[in-house]
């Protein structure tokens, strides 16, 4: 790269530092990431960490920073505070973190809580407000499936309610960590026995706490193959979040925001319950996000 | 211990080897335990580490070892064959691994399979068969609450049917592994918060997944303490357990084997289902089975 950035985007989650010198247009010129998550920093450690990534993006004079994600969590390197619902995804301030290096002007974005039912999110808000920022008068059902699944109601340009799943986390654990494991390696997904199992998982939710170790015993009966099992056992989670979030989507405009394997599946339930759901591009929505973002900074600042 | 044992008692299961060295009356003489558990063995490291925990209690000659659990697993020291339900719990042949020293007469005992739908257990039926070596008359439902808990139709000595919960290992992972892990740390139990999430569980279990990430959120927003949530998540996934097994308990004689904390909380849950539970020790009926098992061992003998 062979001029100094106009500003930088960062993407900061548990697991994953990611981060992009911008143009002044929006346009990214290089994107880099790393391992140093929130999840394994010290709040003495961010400074450093995010040096390691930007460093040579820097110039001598100070560079604005727009930062989204776990980095603003309580454990994180500055708790940004949560914006209430309902409200507009990116309508609350930006929380400063001290530095060492004073070209670093770091803005952190908080995420948003609702009170009733409790529920949190980080980072989501910023896809939501880059979504919205390129579809202004998009008003329907978010769903952003991921490690914590989000289904957001979407209305006027806020987000009126909001309701979190750890479907995504739960079939992580049962795949790596449980006895499943031995009979889940697989790589792929089997469509038709996903869509059975999703379709179990919705007519008879009550059954899911007893279709779970069947997958280990009909590998151990019957020799089921993994790929089945797994198709199978992400079709019953999935199955079991449709069922309990359908007051989101029974009847309402779906745009799915996320990773576009995970999409396709989701996108393939929903059409199962008569659901057309559109798509975008999870990596697409943060930068779009973290753009608006920076665009409310500069205009906090002009 | 002064003299030589008549005989040894083994429960070698996925994490542990407990071992009895047993008077020819079916008393224990002596307990020893190791950590060397299945799941850290290859099939040549059976007889070594089994020496280790019983080397110094044999004598020159030849011993009968009485073994149950997952020693007997396809990834075990030698598989026995599972039986198929309808059957007594040990009403298959034991099986014998080769051992480079000859004085141990190791017979390890059948787990039990259902083909439909598909089921596994090792281990269990060998409480079980010790249950019902002393309530011989039993007919009803038992329920073995545990990391995978099985719920049990006896009828005429028989195992009828049986299905697998793994509420105990979710648990154990949501507690230790997900992000709710950072609201749950604690050592207790609130009664009135587990009871009322069974009841929450039973009665709408489509809201499972609903539910869970709350546990994190209300900490979060509100400040929920970690009893409370622990308790919560105790009884939520415990009366997902119960609505999926109401076929097995509604209007039936229940006894409870298993870990006595564990059982009280089983008991409780379904005396709020108008089900009076008997509780029987889980470790006394492992040792009541295998002390049934050695007397069928020396009727095959004589």
């Amino acid at each position: 790269m062979t001029k100094t950035p106009a500003w930088i985007a960062v993407d900061w989650g548990t697991s994953r530092l990611r981060a992009w010198a911008m143009a002044s247009d929006g346009v990214a010129l290089e994107e880099r990431a790393s391992d140093d998550g929130m999840g394994r920093l010290a709040p003495d450690d961010f400074e450093a960490a995010l040096l390691n990534v930007i460093g040579d993006w820097l110039g001598q004079g100070p560079i604005n920073i727009v930062a989204c994600g776990m980095v603003g969590a309580r454990q994180g390197w500055r708790e940004a505070a949560y914006l209430a619902v309902p409200n507009r995804p990116h309508g609350g301030a930006f929380t400063r973190p001290l530095t060492l290096d004073d070209r670093l002007n770091v803005h952190i974005l908080p995420g948003m809580m609702q009170t009733g039912p409790a529920d949190v999110m980080r980072g989501e808000e910023t896809q939501i407000a880059g979504y919205l920022s390129l579809h202004p008068d998009f008003d329907g059902i978010l769903c952003l499936p991921g490690t914590h699944t989000k289904w957001v109601h979407v209305s006027a340009g806020e987000v009126v309610s909001f309701q979190t799943f750890m479907t995504g986390e739960i079939f992580a654990l049962l795949c790596e960590k449980s006895v499943l494991r031995h009979s889940v390696q697989s790589e792929d997904i089997n469509n038709d026995a996903f869509s059975q199992a999703v379709d179990d998982g919705i007519a008879d939710p009550a059954r899911l706490a007893a279709r779970l170790f069947s997958l280990r015993a009909e590998d151990l009966v019957h020799g089921q193959d993994a790929t089945n099992a797994r198709s199978r056992l992400s079709g019953l989670l999935t199955g079991a979040e449709l069922g309990a979030a359908r007051p989101y989507w029974l009847g309402q405009a779906v745009t799915l925001i996320g990773d576009p394997k995970l999409m396709k599946l989701y996108a393939g339930a929903l059409a199962s319950q008569g659901v057309t759901a559109k798509q975008f591009v999870g990596d697409d929505a943060t930068r779009a996000g973290l753009v608006a973002a920076h665009r409310k900074l500069q205009e906090s600042l002009s």
